[in-house]
């Protein structure tokens, strides 16, 4: 009886029900196994799908709160949706708490395709700088270090072993958006050993046994891959082996006393100090 | 029946309850308001109580699991904690789990007295480096904030404005035990403006509008202090007008897009850049 939105009826769908399958599937995304299942994950929030879908990543559904119907720019990237083949659902505040487990959701969430870079495609070269973290747990550090390679102009992220999900609601979150524009692969400790032997620029971990102080090294006119070990134990010892330069971060304090994203941000913009200089008249 | 333990009877209480009184005081400084009623608030894991025992902090009350027992460790600190004054509890699990609110909890937690410092007693001299952070919001933040303070050698922390507490369990764990190394101080706006014109060194804000590059700022000879805005805005005008230098931290990527407590971490090593060096042989 309504005019069918955004020129395609049967693809917006009204739902206010938390059995409904659909808010059912996108319900489970919260676990790592159906986000697998899926090859799915959630992102939240409207600059955030705008941005993503600038950047090419594939949206499945776009869920929306009917507090956001008549926003232009909300109506446009459900246009845009349908027109990519995706579902539009407009469903109540309590639909959006559920999917999103948080009060006062944001009004606009986007369910997108799982998208990582194989690792035999990254292939760092020029200056390029990537970041490699063994096994991270926090899912709160592993989005703040993608954030931080975006905000440097690293190139990307390998995650060496049994890592926290790049793609969980918390990591995303953390990432302010970064997800969408920093490449992540993943690697088993072997198959990085073997990638690692065919790279042929500088291979920097921070390490407690680190005899050479992170600002004496010479970072540039290579690429650069950072090396960093957990939150918990730091670098394992095949993987400190395999660096070419073990480096310390000097501290005033106990040893190891940093947080893995702030030691991981004050290693990047040492490896980027000469790359990085302010723009006049610009917020870059 | 049983042979006093700890050398003081009554002071050593073992319980299995949830709705025990003491367990109820105990759950509720998981609240703020509680903790600010009590004056308390609670840490976890036996080396961080050890800490804080060294570092001269008042424990009221010492909780361990059943499965401690025997440990010569947490002996010590529960005999220590008798000869201070203070009560000790032998729980189950379950009651460790409901009180730190966690599965897995650590075995030993205390309750201590809060500490904070009077704004008036903050006064910085030498090359003393201070952090002033405007209504922060997030505990990880926080406390990754405080831990890394910590670690460059800074000297405390003062909060302006509604921030979120130092005192809660998540800013607590994010500190990972340097919330009983670092001084907080707390003050409204105002009572930082006016606290602020009697400060004779160098108030450093970081801005979207700073001009000037972190990095040429000569932070050396004089103390500093380190102004940070909180997540969602940055600083506010009049906290930004009350800096003598308005810095900005250059970046690859979109403008604003560290991390509170990197880009605080990033500031922090700069500032301390010329005061930290690797000491050989040690983890300094």
């Amino acid at each position: 009886m309504n005019e069918p939105r955004f020129g395609a009826p049967g693809r917006v769908k009204e739902v206010t029900s938390l059995s409904n399958p659909l808010v059912k599937d996108i319900k489970a995304l919260s676990l790592k196994k159906f986000r697998d299942q899926q090859n799915a994950f959630l992102a939240e929030g409207l600059k955030l799908v705008i941005d993503a879908l600038e950047l090419g990543w594939t949206i499945r559904t776009l869920v929306f709160a009917k507090t956001a119907l008549g926003n232009p720019a909300v109506e446009k990237v459900a246009a845009r949706t349908v027109a990519a083949g995706g579902t539009v659902l407009e469903v109540s505040e309590k639909v959006l708490t559920a999917i999103t487990r948080r009060d006062n959701p944001q009004v606009v969430v986007g369910v997108f395709a799982q998208q990582t870079l194989a690792l035999k495609d990254v292939a760092p070269r020029g200056d390029d700088v990537w970041v490699a973290l063994d096994r991270v747990r926090d899912p709160g550090n592993l989005g703040t270090i993608i954030r931080t390679v975006d905000a440097v102009g690293a190139k990307g992220v390998i995650l060496i072993g049994d890592c926290t999900d790049a793609f969980s609601i918390e990591t995303v979150r953390a990432t302010m958006g970064s997800i969408f524009a920093v490449p992540v692969a993943r690697a088993t400790t072997d198959a990085f050993m073997a990638w690692r032997k065919g790279f042929g620029g500088l291979v920097a971990g921070t390490h407690l046994k680190g005899a050479v102080d992170y600002r004496t090294v010479d970072f540039t006119g290579k690429p650069v891959l950072l090396l960093m070990g957990n939150e918990q134990q730091g670098l394992p010892e095949d993987l400190a082996a395999s660096c070419d330069q073990l480096v310390k971060i000097p501290q005033a304090g106990r040893a190891d006393s940093l947080n893995l994203a702030v030691a991981t941000g004050v290693m990047l913009f040492e490896i980027r100090r000469g790359a990085l200089a302010l723009t006049s008249g610009t917020n870059a």
